[in-house]
């Protein structure tokens, strides 16, 4: 399994030789903590150190300049003030090398000067087509290898499967010493500081393609190309699952909004979309993540969502079966088989349905027998062993019964194993196996959730991840945004608009009516008033010439008492369009990601109800079911009670040609067709009312 | 502060003697534990053993019987085989003992056989006038008298200041032996077992006037008694929280339903609506339930949601700031003079807004004077303090700078103290102080979130827990539940219902509709159809006597021909009612707590939409405003765009009159007024239709 990685990052992973520069003898400085950990690490290149000063540094000595440090030399970390660092790195470039990390602050997070002095180091870096991590980054390191270019106090993390890509070096630094108390270990940690040049996108496909690593985690303020981060993501997703606690929603926050689909969508629904898209799993905090993580690592995927939970108490076995069914898995239903062999391990009173309650008594043996049988029963696809510290065993003589059974299985196990004091060796004999262990059933239950989610993911075709772009389906620049000219739009791509004319007089607007024939709408035609329907704008089913006349006239008026300052052109003349369903499909333009789809229930309370989903545009397939699965708008299309059923072909069919309208017009900040008439099966759909905005 | 407890239960924690039936010599029984434990546990009364054996045991001799032992003895552990129980409880009885804990197990748990031991011990209970706890549990701690009647393996827990009251006993020894590595103690722990007497409820009081408790955790399956829970749980939380940790979602399951609200209430609608309605907090887990528990008991409370986060780095700030978002805090501005303040301390790349980012290379007294700052600022009501370990100083050193600015201060200070190696010394510190620390920002920003939650909870007047329940208002019996009847019934309630007049005839209905003058509405009569509106069966503004006799006709044959095994009796004829928004207003009975209000977005889509809200009746007035500004139902009556407001202070006046019949008919097992029709301020509303099934 390999991806297309720049092999302009390759030195990063595999240097053949480094040079500190910057390193230095004063015990509390970060140039000395680097030099440490290069040598401490066991890396087992070349590892050359530059100071002016010179001296001898953890037996080796300080060269004063970077022209007198030997072959070989391809990876440059740099620990100098930030105003020498382009200098510096020019340097680098004049000496060769093609990879370097500014680890030093006083760049772009401070002032001016540090921003330009960033800039300057972007330019030099391009100039001799070099590499830069940073800067003001806490480095990389792979536990494998072994490399490890961070200040951060000694000891590194464990080796391990899980790979982490970090837009904060603090963040690191606090996992990487959390991570002792947890079990896990990290393969590859990549901070990547102010990403001057490579970004979290750059560094996916480069850490996916480590054979040590199983897992990518990602700690994540934002992205530096929304869809390219998807485009690459989604390659690594079909072969190694990737989590990110991605945050910055405050920052982020909401803008002001013409349409109900912009004051709906915000950037953390762009944010859920894009992950869905690339397969991209999204925990809300760190400790999350790294539950998932560890049981995506060690664990086989199921394939389902029923799991057998086995326990030697009551109480937590109910905390359990709540949990699961909160995450969306069942309890398995048990063979009768199952049951019976249970029966045959078990003391009279234990409980064998599901959760299996084996009592206080239960031997490591009886653990041991009952997870086997449990795990032979072909309608459980995964187990939860619950392991309070039993009342007369051991709980690391019950781990020590169980790690064969489950380290043998094709079925994953989590294990709940709660206690403090009573569980120490149970725990380090699970980690030691790489059995996921969890203090709680409910954290046990998620990661079950996780993994069943994975395995359904990966049971997907392929995705093809942005749909083939195609040419403009209209050739008409687009002009003004009005009424006539949206509907032109939504026409040629085969939206269905109702027939719609335009009346400047009361004498046009009785003509037309009797040309289209009754009974007609009449709708204020403005391109100022977005909400049409707010100010009493709309009027329907009027039915004889002289109603025309009287509504056109009180429209008019209304409208310029209700919006002095409006261009009003008069009123739209449309036929009555049959009863049936109506929902909203709405687009935003996201800075980050492109053209978003909104989808939901519409009306004026659409903004109140929330019953809408985002997804990319232009959608997958995938995608247009999401979006009518995870509404009530989108369920109700089948048919709800006396309303009936609507014409979904259609409705998916639009939610794709608007997807690829505003893929083709980026110009358009926001459009909002409310409602969607949806008339019966194969009676297809009517926008009855099209909005846009242009993008300032 | 005393509750008022039933002074029988004072022998369970203040016992002048304890005698224990079933002492055991053998190492590995439990009754030799339950001797151990309290023994070692340092009880400074007097302990008594029974073995028929006799023999010495703990330097204490075994007595034979319990005649032969001395006084003073008034509480009697029993672990005994389930058949010896009723007659050693009756020798108890004749000892004169009044208080018991049967740990046994071997009754309701097991058989029918057991089940009717566990009876029998109850009637002798009865008959002694003796309380009993248990049986199938582990007892009873108290760490500050101190007694343990447990057999868990020792050490017992840390003294502390938290009480837990369990339905599990297995819960109770995970969270024994769990709580060591999270630096928190216990005060009072009573394992429940089957309950056969002393209950949950039985218990809240007897603990909440423990003085050393601060704090009540309670791990719950259920409740014996809904309304008297409420009761007790309502009077302790005006003095000490009360958090539970309710599972069971899964076995209360949901019963097949009648109407909307039935199938939307489920039993977990009524747990939420009782713990709301007792200032009970609900916690989703273990992990949530002691980390709010630690932060109530050990810090002031906060006069705001106004939080200030001190960090030494972005990304956990970031992520600090968005967790407090998410969980309805926020980060507080900062006076100038406190921005000024901050400057003078920090170095000049630090980030003086909040969060505060004093940089990695922030030390211990930075750390103080910073917080310091911060509390002093008025518009801070609460800070957050962001420890990973520094790079150039000791945690622990930060640690022991902070602890007297956080135990001085009037305001909260909660420490995400992040990472595992480096963080004990600091760990140990802030849990010696009493200072509340957690391994990530989010789990710091919910116990600031519940902190605020309390606050506010105490900040409104002490709840009238039940309105004083009246004399029924009407004196007639119910009898069928007909639409007629129904009419009657909520007139008598002030809800005001249309006219509703029964045609059986074509020329009725026309008298009728000529009387109470046209435009009118004809609904389908008859008790067998529930929604009406499903079958066609309610035709609106029908303007002439022609058409009322033609629809007359054809609602007949309609229904007829739907339902043919319907009894029909008619067609009603109502006037017309002014238009308006439409609201559900339904009661169902909770097996637990009686009856149950929902409120929310009526029509035929509010199984769809679920924007519904639950409380008990009869209402408080708090209730009725949280189940209005919990819905987008009741936010929308105050008018949105073109909706027009809506009659809000009939809507509450008629869910306190729907909560009052409720209540005075629990022969009632559903009602429900689908749609309730409001109109413009001032002119009240309309219960257009009413539903309601009587308890079976």
């Amino acid at each position: 399994m390999t991806f297309h990685t720049d092999p302009s990052l390759t030195p990063f992973f595999e240097p053949k030789g480094i040079v500190l520069i910057g390193a230095s003898t004063k015990p509390t400085s970060l140039g000395f903590g680097v030099a440490r950990n290069l040598v401490q690490s066991g890396y087992p290149g070349a590892i050359h150190f530059v100071n002016p000063k010179s001296g001898m540094l953890w037996e080796r000595p300080l060269h004063p300049t970077l022209t007198a440090v030997p072959d070989p030399v391809d990876l440059a970390v740099l620990l100098i003030p930030a105003q020498f660092a382009p200098q510096t790195l020019a340097a680098c470039g004049e000496r060769g090398i093609r990879a370097a990390i500014i680890a030093s602050g006083g760049f772009r997070e401070t002032d001016e000067t540090g921003a330009a002095l960033e800039t300057e180091c972007l330019d030099i870096a391009r100039q001799y087509q070099m590499r830069l991590i940073g800067p003001n980054c806490i480095g990389l390191l792979d536990t494998h290898l072994p490399l490890d270019t961070t200040f951060l106090p000694p000891p590194g993390p464990n080796a391990g499967d899980i790979a982490f890509i970090s837009h904060s070096g603090a963040i690191c630094a606090a996992l990487i010493d959390w991570s002792f108390g947890q079990g896990f270990g990290f393969s590859r940690l990549v901070s990547l500081g102010n990403q001057a040049d490579v970004s979290e996108t750059d560094m996916l496909a480069a850490i996916a393609n480590d054979p040590h690593t199983k897992v990518i985690t990602m700690y994540m303020e934002g992205v530096k190309n929304g869809r390219s981060f998807i485009q690459q993501a989604s390659q690594v997703t079909q072969q190694k699952p990737v989590i990110v606690h991605k945050v910055g929603r405050t920052a982020s926050g909401q803008q002001a909004a013409a349409s109900h689909t912009g004051a709906l969508a915000g950037s953390e629904s762009a944010f859920d979309a894009a992950f869905r898209r690339a397969g991209v799993i999204r925990a809300q905090s760190s400790e999350e993540q790294f539950d998932w993580a560890k049981a995506l690592a060690w664990c086989p995927l199921p394939t389902g969502r029923n799991v057998a939970v086995l326990t030697n108490a009551g109480g937590p076995g109910v905390t359990a079966a709540d949990a699961l069914e909160a995450n969306g898995l069942q309890l398995a239903p048990l063979h009768e088989d199952t049951v019976a062999q249970l029966q045959a391990i078990l003391p009279p009173f234990a409980s064998l349905h599901n959760p299996v309650d084996m009592l206080a008594s239960a031997s490591p043996n009886d653990y041991a027998q009952c997870l086997q049988t449990l795990l032979a029963d072909e309608q459980v696809h995964s187990a939860m062993v619950i392991l309070p510290p039993p009342p007369m065993f051991s709980a690391g003589a019950v781990a020590h019964a169980l790690i064969p059974v489950i380290t043998t299985a094709d079925k994953p196990v989590v294990v709940a194993l709660m206690g403090n004091r009573l569980i120490p060796e149970a725990a380090q004999h699970f980690r030691a196996a790489h059995v996921p262990e969890y203090p709680f059933p409910e954290r046990a239950a998620r990661a079950l959730a996780v993994l069943a989610q994975r395995s359904e993911f990966l049971a997907q075709a392929p995705l093809s991840v942005f749909p083939r772009r195609r040419e403009r389906q209209v050739p008409l620049p687009l002009g003004g945004l009005s009424t006539e000219a949206l509907g032109q739009l939504l026409t040629a791509y085969g939206i269905r608009v109702p027939v719609l004319e335009l009346a400047d007089s009361v004498e046009t607007a009785v003509s037309l009516a009797n040309t289209i024939s009754y009974p007609v709408a009449l709708k204020i035609a403005s391109p100022d008033i977005l909400h049409k329907s707010d100010m009493g704008g709309v009027i329907l089913n009027v039915t004889t010439p002289e109603a025309v006349a009287q509504n056109y006239t009180s429209l008019i008026e209304k409208a310029a008492a209700t919006y002095p300052h409006a261009k009003i052109e008069g009123v739209h003349i449309q036929p009555m369009i049959p009863a049936g369903q109506e929902v909203i499909i709405g687009a935003v333009q996201d800075p980050q990601f492109g053209p978003v789809i909104m989808f939901g229930s519409g009306g004026v309370e659409v903004e109140g109800l929330a019953d809408v989903a985002f997804a990319l545009a232009p959608l997958t397939e995938a995608d247009a079911h999401y979006l009518l699965g995870n509404t009530w708008a989108g369920k109700k299309l089948a048919g709800f009670r006396n309303i009936e059923a609507g014409d979904k072909t259609a409705v998916l069919d639009t939610l794709y040609r608007l997807g690829q309208l505003v893929s083709d017009f980026p110009e358009i900040a926001e459009i909002e067709i409310n409602p969607l008439r949806v008339l019966a099966a194969g009676q297809g759909v009517y926008a009855l009312d099209v909005r846009a905005i242009r993008r300032k």
